[in-house]
């Protein structure tokens, strides 16, 4: 992968892709060029298979800030108002977000510090999310006149209606506890031991086949958009397709032969 | 706004208005004259400048029993057995239920004692609701022979499948800090704290945008139904034209200059 | 009802249908024998007047274990390599659980043991579920490389979407405590408190109106998947509807006057 400043990733020999959020001086703000970056490692990773599972992390005090609010002001003097800007800059953000869903391999993010606005949204858009009790989490746009509208979506889709619209309407920062109770992460662990519970998550998920996780992960999100029997049609199809495959073949006879599997693509 | 017995308003300086529910000798039953007073009350706060955040009380015991039984049963004397007085009901509460959904001013619930059947879903159908830790909930309806059907379509949209379906099944009361865990509240505090909790949230909200709020509010509802990719596209295009407005550009501007912001509807 | 090994069937004079699965020796497995006895008898007991409430409970360790893996990979020596056999298998599955879901009676799990896969789908398929407190809960088909994709279909409509990926993605064993957090139960209870606590609960219920029960239940999963005006204008015609059915004018009549009601159908 191509180097960057901002965006620092590691892989490990397990197939562990470690991304490190590193703007620190701007709060890893979604700036124009990180999220053209993370448009363009989640991108890249999704078609890796050397990549099994990535762990979004992040450097300094703030997971991340949300957008850029001095570059979307610059964006202001344009002719339009900012208006073409804006639209693209959206267009952009929704993007990356969507590229961590449709991401054939599972993304976890592992929160130190806090996590606000678009930050939010990018932890809400992650399949697992394990965060210090330190971190926090909130949706501040009601403070400076722009609602956090696309943030919501990921928001929404995670958590109570009533604990969302608390979030979304008084702005007010939650702490990692509340998060985890309301669902928005998986677990609140301490700020010492974070690293070591994302990384037993990824190991644990890494030594899965990868085939089977994408298969799993592309149905997950597919089948929660439709009705229950249209859901059951669907699942059921991709049921029988998986265990034709030879992931499964093998995985279920080392069960039986009570021995470990070799994917195929490990 | 016109004055009513069943239904006391109260606007304060900050924008605060407040509804309380005054038809104590029938438990604040929603008999036809109160679906109509709070329809009306709704659509014309909804309308108000002056009305910045909505809050949803009760005097006596019962927060809200649902609809007024005796007037229901009178309606078994016409000659269609009641349909068509039932289906002006029906239609009358499901309306004055989605006024709340659509009110562009944030809701709050404040329950202090029972709220049951279709003061259940008065509760549910609140964008946000804090209780005193005696107030109790349930839908009943199923102890009467009439299963609590609409209550059910606010119910089920904040709390998960089954503990929406012991509430209606079993028709249990269930008490504030329970429904707090379920997510049908966002609070439960002692009783003696309850109107400073919900007065602190309401200011809080009242001191934001109304324009950005409202904004906010209609996206929340419009996109919980839509598809993820959908959604975003319509967020996306909400938040473009939230940028462009008035009181983006002043918070934006006032947070990056570390002033308090002047909203255009203050 | 016909007479099974596999799956036995107490119904007592409440009308509490008592069903247990006993296929002891090879962990309650939906084989083939196992899934048609359960379709027949929910499709039987629906239309059985004497049934008013069903509970699914089970013998020996393991609630129910998922799908009988053996026999799938017999499967695998037809000339397909098995795919119209595991089509087969699969719609007779969904259909199953499917099968509980438009049941017009109530159904109940009783959870002792581990409820694993297509198990732990039984569970969450149900309207209701208690569970000991040391019973069990998983998705392990990634550790076969055959990922849950149908469990997942009744899980993600139970519980929040990160908990559901966690189970999901990492196969891992969630005790009943935390499934009750979750929602996919409604309580965990002590060992031998379990079939006390399933039975209250089930007296309860059959002490309803079975045509308010029916037309409940049919009525919250069928405006679970509609819009919220589409939601509101069905459970107003389905509310017209049941006010006019002999029960609720009995069930209304009677709390009216103070006395206890008579179900044209008890």
């Amino acid at each position: 992968m191509q180097k960057s400043d901002i965006l620092l990733c590691d892989l490990d020999g397990a197939g562990i892709l470690r991304l490190t959020l590193n703007d620190v001086g701007r709060r890893n703000a979604l700036s124009e060029a990180m999220l053209a970056e993370l448009g363009r490692v989640f991108r890249e990773a999704g078609n890796d298979p050397a990549v099994r599972v990535i762990i979004l992390a992040a450097n300094g005090p703030a997971f991340c800030a949300g957008h850029d609010l001095k570059e979307m002001t610059a964006g202001r003097a344009n002719p339009d108002r900012g208006r073409a800007y804006f639209t693209t800059v959206m267009a952009l953000c929704s993007g990356v977000m969507q590229s961590i869903v449709t991401c054939p391999k599972p993304v976890i993010a592992e929160v130190t510090g806090i996590a606000t606005a678009a930050g939010c949204q990018l932890v809400a858009s992650c399949d697992l999310a394990v965060a210090a009790e330190t971190a926090q989490f909130s949706t501040p746009g009601v403070h400076i006149g722009l609602f956090c509208s696309t943030p919501m979506v990921a928001l929404s889709r995670n958590v109570a209606g009533k604990h969302a619209m608390e979030l979304l309407l008084t702005g007010d920062m939650i702490p990692a506890p509340r998060a985890a109770e309301m669902g928005l992460i998986n677990h609140a662990v301490s700020p010492e031991d974070l690293q070591a519970a994302t990384m037993a998550m990824a190991r644990k998920i890494a030594s899965k086949s990868s085939m089977t996780l994408a298969t799993g992960k592309r149905a997950f999100y597919a089948q929660r958009e439709m009705t229950l029997s249209d859901a059951y049609a669907y699942a059921s199809a991709v049921m029988v397709d998986n265990m034709l495959a030879h992931d499964a073949q093998e995985g279920i006879g080392a069960f039986i032969e009570k021995r470990a599997p070799q994917w195929q693509d490990a």
